[in-house]
């Protein structure tokens, strides 16, 4: 008997996200020739392990907490006790008055996204997404309503102000932005944000309402060097989406949180819709046992040093092949020039040599692609002679 | 500087749900008058501890697998061995030949609904739910773009095979229900789930795409003798929405599975349109760390004779105050008759003495409250005298 589904979720489902499929690739691949033969550069998990003190956490409140209180639900917003940790967190972090009624745990970033999303969202309103940008991005705005706005980066992959003013109408409801970005490893810089920090409050002016700005932060704490601006003390209509998935290493137990900054307009009507996004989408709470724990872990961070090594010596091999890239300055993610315009060919021959890289194509723009050194140093290790001989191929 | 939100999910945060609300509301009440005075009967938190089997996995998990593999990402669809175990749990326990590849892990109960109907529906469908039935249902449903049909259940809270006969036709997608049941504690019997199914196959025949059976099933393992029909053995084209929120006492961690029928039409696009609306959910994948947690306490449950010993209790003393109910097969609810028309009244006149009941008109009938009675036997106890003078109130 044939059926009738919702084809968007079908096509959706069926053609799965690039970087999930070469992941899935890789683990047959593995199975096939041995792990040690794949190197599978194709996705941001944590190669880090979580630092020490998040399993003690767990294990102590496995041991202290009664369990019907420990694995009980917490409100739909989070545990009272864990989102207060949170606002004076970033109190005290950041400078910002944050109040623990505008925060609100999450899944994971890609729940703070769905959920803002969800609550921002009317049909025709624009979302302005920087290009290249985290392919996901686009399916979170569409089904929630919204319409992606492709603004590109300039050059160095930073923000490109002249386009930015261009993009933004009465139909822009907000400006999403990932830095350290996915997948550019670009830190956008104090200057650049105020610039557009500038730019958005004319707007706002201009037409009455906000345009809304949606730092995207999951990688915040993996800069090597640069300072990450905090978007509420450069704008008042911010909201930041943020999750422990890279910092603490625990990107499968979905643990995150959106906070509203106090000087957004209609803060708590914004807060009450994001309730109300989280209720429809079946967020009914973040997980219980891992809101303790980052509560008692905020402000740690797994051992970055070990993707910042990874980083010298990707750049350093990738180089020395001769291919090209712009150096990044976060974030766990090298984007490499193509040698040839098609990316994806590119790709499949770099399967050839077991290596699993991503096109750019996914992330909006061609002729790149995208390697995650979030692995063992080992593997790069491995890796570089497959990458030589790939580099050879090309004539580079 | 006013703004323009998504007003659906505004009036969605505004309003809350009316549980969370009273569980919100019995929060601050005991903080002014201390805990042990309020009698919270609103929310379906379980107050069993989860089994000692539980904890002690998560702690060998913990001090055993590597923390960057136990907390990294699983595949969307959930870590292959938990699917494998899961498929072998069900297909040995119901002896269905349930496959691994349609096992999807989900967030709990909730999520494995939103994903289900984003999955499923496409604009003008239908999905029918039997009254009462539990309100986010409607949220959920519509938040997917489809449009309930409510079919008021039979005088005894069982099926009404009549109504749904009536209410089924080209504009149905789905027909969902909840077994054992919240709010009403029926458990749906094999003779009418078989008249169900009858119908639906005729239904799926005539107009030549399968009318789905859904069915919601967190209350699985609460029946107090009544047996528990599995769907799948009754009907080919039926999807178990699963969550380990009350059986193992985890409503917090969000831990639950989708599992589509291995006779389900086009059972392979089915769940593919699944992982899509997963995606676009937001559902990155189950959280990992209880994703193997009840890998290995599928089968177990919390201790639930201490719910049978609360449901005895309170069904007797309801009854000596004069309150009348249809006594509860399943699940930790009691569904009382309001004794005056307006259930909302009622409950502001309980509120007086304490007791938090949820009245039943968001649960789409009207003239009931629902008491939950998954609480600390002493909350029961202590609230008899209460129930004994609102009874009086009333001149029962």
């Amino acid at each position: 008997m044939k059926n009738k589904l919702n084809e968007e979720m079908l096509r959706l489902g069926k053609e799965r996200s690039a970087i999930r499929e070469l992941f899935e690739y890789g683990r047959q691949r593995a199975k096939e020739i041995g792990a040690e033969n794949v190197f599978d550069f194709s996705l941001g998990n944590p190669s880090v392990p979580a630092p020490v003190s998040v399993t003690k956490e767990a294990e102590r409140l496995l041991r202290e907490v009664p369990a019907e209180q420990l694995h009980g639900y917490t409100s739909a917003a989070g545990a009272p006790e864990v989102r207060a940790a949170v606002a004076e967190y970033i109190g005290k972090t950041f400078s910002v008055p944050q109040k623990a009624e505008h925060i609100y745990m999450t899944c994971g970033a890609a729940a703070s996204l769905t959920v803002l999303l969800g609550a921002l969202c009317t049909p025709g309103d624009e979302i302005v997404v920087i290009a290249p940008y985290f392919p996901e991005y686009r399916v979170f705005i569409e089904r929630a309503g919204g319409k992606v706005r492709e603004v590109p980066a300039a050059e160095d992959f930073h923000l490109d102000l002249g386009a930015l003013e261009e993009a933004i109408g009465a139909q822009t409801k907000a400006v999403l932005y990932n830095s350290p970005n996915n997948p550019t490893g670009a830190v956008y810089g104090e200057e650049e944000l105020r610039g557009l920090a500038r730019l958005l409050e004319r707007k706002s002016r201009e037409r009455g309402t906000p345009v809304y700005l949606i730092a995207d932060e999951p990688y915040r704490e993996l800069s090597y060097g640069a300072p990450v601006p905090y978007a509420m003390n450069l704008y008042d209509h911010a909201i930041v989406c943020y999750s422990f998935s890279k910092s603490l290493s625990l990107a499968g137990e979905r643990i995150g949180y959106l906070a509203v900054s106090p000087r957004c307009a209609d803060a708590d009507a914004l807060f009450a819709a994001v309730c109300g996004a989280g209720r429809a989408l079946g967020y009914v709470c973040a997980p219980a046992l891992f809101q303790r724990v980052i509560a008692a872990n905020l402000g740690k961070a797994s051992d970055v040093s070990v993707y910042r090594a990874n980083r010298d010596l990707l750049c350093e091999e990738m180089r020395a092949c001769g291919f090209s890239y712009v150096a990044p300055e976060g974030a766990f993610y090298l984007f490499v020039k193509s040698p040839e315009p098609d990316a994806k060919a590119f790709c499949e021959r770099a399967k050839g040599h077991e290596l699993l890289l991503v096109p750019s194509d996914s992330f909006g723009i061609g002729g790149y692609v995208r390697v995650s050194y979030c692995v063992p140093r080992q593997t790069i290790e491995r890796a570089l002679p497959a990458f030589a001989a790939l580099a050879r191929e090309y004539g580079l």
